[in-house]
């Protein structure tokens, strides 16, 4: 090797960048899970995005912060779009810039994600319409509004657009994300570092298998939610 | 009710507040999945604790920070003490102010629990002696140092010692301890709102049922890591 490039500047450059857009009161784990597996692969380079780089808090937790390192003019190429969900995504859906920046780079992405209620921005930025989608189980109604196709499924991938379920989905959704980007052997390390075999003590994590009593308890606790997310998408996607 | 409580003080007084202990360069998701799964449930109240308050980043991640609620001196009472894994555990073992916080805590503590290489936090501060015990799968025969018995289990309960396997096991370890401290119903609640389902695509979440290679490599890569830990593990343990 005569000249060559340093093998770290090559590594990076190989690197696929996964743009990461968060806002404030986005889902601490929505972002946290996927986050882990992309830092315990080598072939992936995870980049935190907002609309200004002001430091920003998740839901609950006001004492975590995360300072973005990229605002929407000065994020470099993204290979992958991914947005969280959270009650913060009310912020996000109705922030034109960040609709915006979504449609923009969604040209060149190779890949446009989410992971929970994320599907919701996609969808309010017009990117979702005649795609097969999921979201979190108590908001798949408001995916239809967005003109996508609800799937119930917790990672779902059509075409270029891989979204996922609530919350924990994240992970799955990762390692899919980092085998469909480099290699499942890739992904296979990465859910070895983090010794990702899951082993639940309940079955209560989808409405079908939880008892009815609980599921219609958290029907009932997100009712008022789910009527301002579907007025809120109602007047954003009236706009268009 | 004449001069009762206000409803909200009975729920806080009610809670069973869990102590998690951080340190420079833990592992975010050892603490973001069980910190996800208490803030979805009701019957319980994380505290961040650290040495001083000042504010600590996660391995990787220098752009989040989490500032502590609280430091070893001002803590309230603590139901759990919780201690998450990473690099950063060189710090905590090496840190006496942490070892006798966590011995005297935990004398009146119901429960003293870890995720990840947390384990060997407790192990060094001498809690672990006689116990049935479970870290990170790289570090399972560190645990003897530390006079505990290796269990290969995702969340290994003995007594009141509650310790779990790697990273991603603090979100089943997550939903055992909200099962213990309130009711199987409150934890279920949890795992619906999150909608913990987990499907991994891949099966290579334990050294076992990975490849023969992977495994290797990973072996490969942690064997330095290996040897400091168990260096530092010796030095602490004969200071006793």
């Amino acid at each position: 090797m005569d000249g060559g490039c340093p093998f770290n500047l090559i590594m990076m450059t190989q690197r696929k960048s996964i743009g990461i857009v968060i806002f404030p009161e986005f889902q601490l784990l929505d972002v946290a899970g996927p986050l882990e597996l992309f830092g315990a692969s080598d072939g992936v380079q995870p980049l935190l995005i907002a609309a200004r780089r002001d430091p920003v808090s998740p839901v609950l937790w006001q004492h975590h912060t995360i300072t973005p390192e990229f605002d929407f003019t000065s994020a470099p190429h993204l290979d992958v779009l991914f947005v969280p969900g959270g009650p913060g995504i009310r912020h996000a859906i109705a922030c034109s810039e960040t609709r915006a920046f979504l449609r923009e780079r969604s040209q060149k992405a190779t890949y446009i994600t989410s992971v929970c209620t994320g599907a919701l921005v996609l969808g309010a930025a017009g990117l979702l319409v005649g795609y097969r989608a999921a979201t979190h189980w108590l908001y798949m109604p408001l995916l239809e509004m967005c003109g996508a196709i609800p799937v119930d499924g917790r990672v779902v991938k059509d075409r270029n657009r891989i979204t996922s379920g609530g919350v924990t989905a994240g992970i799955d959704f990762g390692l899919h994300l980092i085998a469909a980007l480099t290699n499942q052997r890739e992904a296979e390390k990465a859910q070895l570092r983090l010794q990702y075999a899951p082993a639940p003590p309940f079955q209560s994590g989808e409405p079908h298998k939880a008892s009815d009593t609980v599921a219609l308890e958290l029907r009932n606790e997100a009712s008022q939610r789910f009527r301002e997310r579907e007025q809120l998408l109602a007047n954003i996607l009236a706009e268009r």
